[in-house]
């Protein structure tokens, strides 16, 4: 068998070829390999600890807003996809099946959840009784699977790793306000924690989850003009629970069927801050998600490396205690500029120098990887100088991201003229839609972009439709979408 | 459809029948439900909450000893599972296969990973091209599956949550070295955070992992004397490594095939601590596992309720702020008595009680889950005794359990004195032993006792074997097992 490296020699430019960059670098910063499973990937190490900070960080808010965790079967009885019309369209062609385990043959197949509305479903009728059971809010962490004919890692994978909420509500009005309390948390987490804008919005009807009454999405835009999906939002009425039968006593003591939502992320967010802060020289983390936020290269002469490196570990105890995520690489055997070049391609977001005349000086260098500069620090301050900065670059990557967005936003009247921006800029464009699926799907069929979203606030309202001229019931944001 | 509540109106005693007891406790205490799927339950959020604490616990562990995780995916081609014999002879029964998906039937099956040697391995083998690339130690947090003819909530499900380790090494003492350091994690673990006493040893041949040289494992004695395997660690010798080529060049330049290991604990720890500790009146938790470490409960007449569910708000905060994981139920339309009951099947470690009078002279009163204990403390000094009394309840608590497999361990020289033992007790017993699988199988067919490990600290070394009466080999632990 021949050992296949994945080694990236150099990076390809963004503007050459964006794709053929994205693949460069997830490679070489060694965040993931192919399994010989169709679509499948594995998450190494790099990129797993980025989604282990996703998931605390997650899990910390989800916590706090009332939320606890369970876990529900990976199987999934073919008859449960039978129950709810739109969800079994959805869902079924992405679907695997076990047909036989320990020898036998099923008597049903079983579905490898694609999401688990359905088992929680089955679950809630059992578990809720009366309004006292209610709200009910719970989260999974877990693994789920959709067969897709197109992959890309982290982006769209057959199986990733996600979380999926499950509420159960009185009314409608609770569970609009655990819909929008979601999307907000989401929200406030993306552009918080991952430096990435998004918009707020409701789907079309489309686009929306197959079973929901209403969908609501952050949409990211990636450095190609391409949207992510970020994460979404949906409020599923009495639909699921009508089909599995999800009914409480009220304070009546009449029987009311639950309004349910539900809401996830998945590890497809790894893929989207890669592709919104990633530079030509490779990752660019964002400091809150950033697995090492601070790499320490001690410099200098062999003679005088003895204190140096130990200067740097007494550093590195500070900053380690103070609760940066530090790492040391005192290598003797590579040289300082190959540990420059390599962390600047992993997206470290600050490097710290210190040579024999910063011992001396009582200083050290740190380095942004985001804005390249460099700053003289005294090493008594060195603790609040590093948690400043990482505010800081936290702040630019924001800022930039959120620039390069409005650079790339256009507002089109009609269907030429998003043509013609999709030429020049690709990106998102703002437009007037009379609500019609044909125009939405001619949309596509013409240009290839999608509706991305009805946002919450747009820029402006817009009166007609930019495809057939009629009156206009919403203003849409448009784009093309991984 | 019929609401069928899974709800327990007494606990039948263990003395009557401890299977009975063991559903009777985890259904009460809303701990799982089974679910649509043969063999597959529910982890509802109090037990999830256990395996989010010991995740934690031991995930810290983990990478404090250098491992870091990924993760792999969830199926496995069906021609993995021939390359290593005595694998796929140990898994095959056991295993579902996904036959088709995405509409069409697949070429080649794919199993739903059992456990994850064969796909580690094929990555390993991608990974791994020097010496300077090993130790290589990766550990999965992931669900797995067996399809199991038996099932028993926690102990034995078709689906399981677990973490495996796997780790490539240079040769095999530094293999060895790894694979006795994480049972070493395991033991310290299972004794000082789930308060469950446990033996050290080796697995017998027959009661390997299949395809390991040597397996070890952590055996814990439940109150019905009965085993429950808590943990495992596998010296897997190059058998993986030859069957998918994971190999390195040495310092010499030579290629060699890696050692590697892998070791694993699931969530049947959660069955185990609930029938180690467990008593006629519900769970007993180890504090440190214990989703709620201490339950506030004000009494006293609706006159004096105000200000003293205000005292015991601000005693909340002082616990929570000191990191214990607190709760108060200030619920009016429960009975203190009722409250008392419930906290206590729920195996609550501490219970606090402060009504009008304990206002008056700054006191509360804290009631211990385990010895019933009842203690007067001082307002002021509560987050100390609280931390001193959860301290004290773990050693009870472990204690408790040790004293309890002590009065239940014998030493047998026959087969028919093992036989009375069994019949009279229950338990372990440490017996001499031939080395042959003919006499092992003969106490498994007589007794329905398997062999559970050849302790590395025996009590006595044992001259015979107990079945043939020849020359023992090793001094072996006995008992029936889930």
């Amino acid at each position: 068998m021949s050992k296949e490296k994945q080694f990236v020699k150099e990076i390809t430019p963004q503007s050459e070829d964006f794709s053929r960059w994205y693949l460069d670098v997830i490679k070489k910063a060694d965040l993931m390999s192919y399994s010989p499973v169709r679509g499948c990937i594995v998450f190494k190490p790099d990129s797993y600890e980025i989604w282990e900070n996703i998931q605390k960080e997650l899990d910390g808010r989800f916590k706090e807003t009332g939320h606890r965790n369970a876990y529900f079967p990976l199987f999934i009885p073919e008859s449960f996809f039978q129950k709810e019309k739109d969800h079994i369209e959805g869902f079924n062609p992405e679907l695997p099946w076990v047909t036989e385990a320990g020898g036998e043959k099923l008597e049903e197949r079983l579905a490898i959840r694609p999401t688990s509305e359905t088992m929680v479903g089955h679950m809630y009728a059992e578990w809720i009784n009366s309004y006292r059971d209610l709200p009910l809010l719970i989260n999974q962490w877990a693994n789920v699977v959709r067969w897709e004919k197109r992959t890309q890692p982290f982006l769209r994978t057959s199986e990733f790793l996600w979380q999926e909420g499950h509420t159960a509500h009185e009314d409608e009005a609770d569970a609009r306000r655990e819909t929008m309390q979601m999307l907000d948390i989401y929200k406030d987490f993306a552009e918080n924690f991952l430096a990435i804008p998004v918009i707020l919005g409701a789907k079309t009807p489309s686009e929306r989850f197959a079973g929901a009454v209403d969908t609501f999405s952050i949409e990211a835009m990636m450095k190609d003009g391409k949207a992510v999906q970020a994460g979404t939002s949906h409020y599923l009425g009495t639909k699921f629970a009508v089909a599995f039968d999800i009914k409480y006593l009220d304070r009546e003591n009449q029987h009311q069927f639950c309004h349910t939502t539900s809401w996830g992320v998945s590890t497809r967010l790894i893929g989207a801050l890669i592709m919104v802060h990633g530079d030509d020289r490779g990752l660019v983390m964002p400091p809150k998600v950033a697995p090492t936020q601070l790499i320490m290269i001690p410099i200098g002469p062999p003679k005088t490396r003895e204190p140096v490196v130990a200067r740097v570990n007494e550093l590195f105890q500070q900053l380690k205690k103070a609760g940066v995520r530090v790492k040391v690489d005192d290598r003797a055997d590579q040289s300082p500029g190959w540990k420059f070049n390599e962390y600047e391609m992993r997206g470290v977001p600050i490097r710290l120098e210190l040579g024999p005349r910063d011992m001396e000086n009582g200083q050290v260098v740190l380095v942004s990887r985001v804005s390249g500069e460099k700053k003289m620090v005294a090493q008594e301050h060195l603790v609040e100088e590093v948690q400043n900065m990482l505010a800081e670059i936290h702040q630019q990557m924001y800022d930039k991201a959120k620039q390069f967005r409005d650079d790339n936003f256009s507002s089109v009247d009609t269907l030429d003229e998003f043509k013609a921006f999709l030429e020049e800029k690709r990106g998102f464009a703002l437009a007037g839609w009379c609500g019609s699926a044909a125009c939405e799907a001619q949309v596509k069929e013409e240009t290839g972009a999608t509706s991305r979203n009805i946002p919450f606030e747009p820029a402006e309202h817009k009166e007609t439709c930019f495809v057939c001229g009629d009156k206009a019931q919403h203003t849409v944001v448009f784009g093309k979408a991984y």
